[in-house]
């Protein structure tokens, strides 16, 4: 049996829900997993890192990877341009590492159609008065930048129904953890795996 | 949130695979989990106990549960009846517990028919080879009869690609393991969710 691919994760949820320390965590304990890195046109932060955070490019070198179709998805906010490169997803799934693209819905229903054989996981609080707590928690954001989020999280939660799983944020070690059972099971899932059932009566 | 109902677990596999010792390794660790006891119109073998191996009935109290819709699937096979009771089976779901049906492909089935929510996994040995040498090794069948049961194992794998998972059992404890990891993450999937969705935002 040659190895298999590896799986496309995609990771989406409301800001405050913990889907970055989630991911974080999960990646620190699956070596053969990988975060995808986003390409942006917006100018890094104090500390961001070129190829760690994010791949900081010019609008001309973005726009010309947008026409060479070097995205798997990409969008504009605020005047910048966001995506995600194709390439290094591409080889790293043919190598048999899975790839973890944290991204925000719209970009998520791109990717989904681009790679329909991609996993999607919604990351939720348990509930929506701990996300209050957790956006309040924080300290660093006014109180209407906190209920535009909470509003934004409610059109968020529309459209978690075409993801395949929801993983509650009670606790990051417990979901870290259960990210890396639905990442198994899936690899074991019969779709995934036609072409064993196929070789199976020749071994 | 109310308790959720428990999940229809549905195994089957060639004989040889180690279905029975995955499920029973899987039951001595998972105590809130029941393996569905089937009923039959067969004799008891030495040794076997009603109410545990096998509801042993006579063929007109059989016939009558069917009439009566008491079986989620039956079959008959040389001569005798065999069949799931139906109720033991919903009472323990409805009560948020798992139950496993260790069934043939046929009655696997027919009980996705019935239940299009219940998780229907098929054991496999890690290739065919190894299924010879389990079925060889037991010492207990003559050459034809396990040539008839390697027959078998090729026409249910054609059914295979009807069931949900995969479950290579190249070790009991291991393939336990990852059915009990199965289980988890289908709790997850978005499909098993949508009432939490909805009442997501009131909480």
């Amino acid at each position: 049996m040659k190895k298999a691919k590896g799986l496309l994760v995609v990771v989406s949820g409301p800001s405050g829900a913990g889907k970055g320390t989630i991911c974080k965590d999960f990646l620190e304990k699956n070596k053969e997993a990988f975060l995808s890195i986003s390409a942006t046109t917006r100018k890094p932060r104090p500390g961001e890192v070129h190829g760690t955070h994010y791949y900081f490019l010019e609008e001309d070198n973005f726009k010309q990877m947008i026409n060479e179709g070097g995205f798997i998805e990409w969008a504009q906010f605020c005047e910048n341009y966001y995506g995600t490169p194709k390439k290094a997803v591409t080889e790293k799934l043919e190598s048999g590492n899975d790839v973890i693209l944290e991204i925000e819905v719209q970009g998520a229903m791109k990717v989904k159609e681009a790679f329909p054989e991609a996993v999607l996981v919604f990351v939720l609080p348990p509930s929506m008065s701990v996300l209050r707590e957790r956006l309040t928690g924080r300290g660093t954001e006014t109180p209407e930048v906190i209920e535009k989020r909470l509003n934004t999280a409610l059109w968020e939660l529309t459209i978690a129904e075409k993801y395949d799983y929801i993983l509650i944020n009670d606790d990051v070690t417990a979901a870290s953890k259960r990210l890396e059972g639905i990442i198994k099971a899936e690899k074991q899932s019969v779709k995934r795996n036609n072409e064993f059932l196929k070789e199976f009566t020749q071994n």
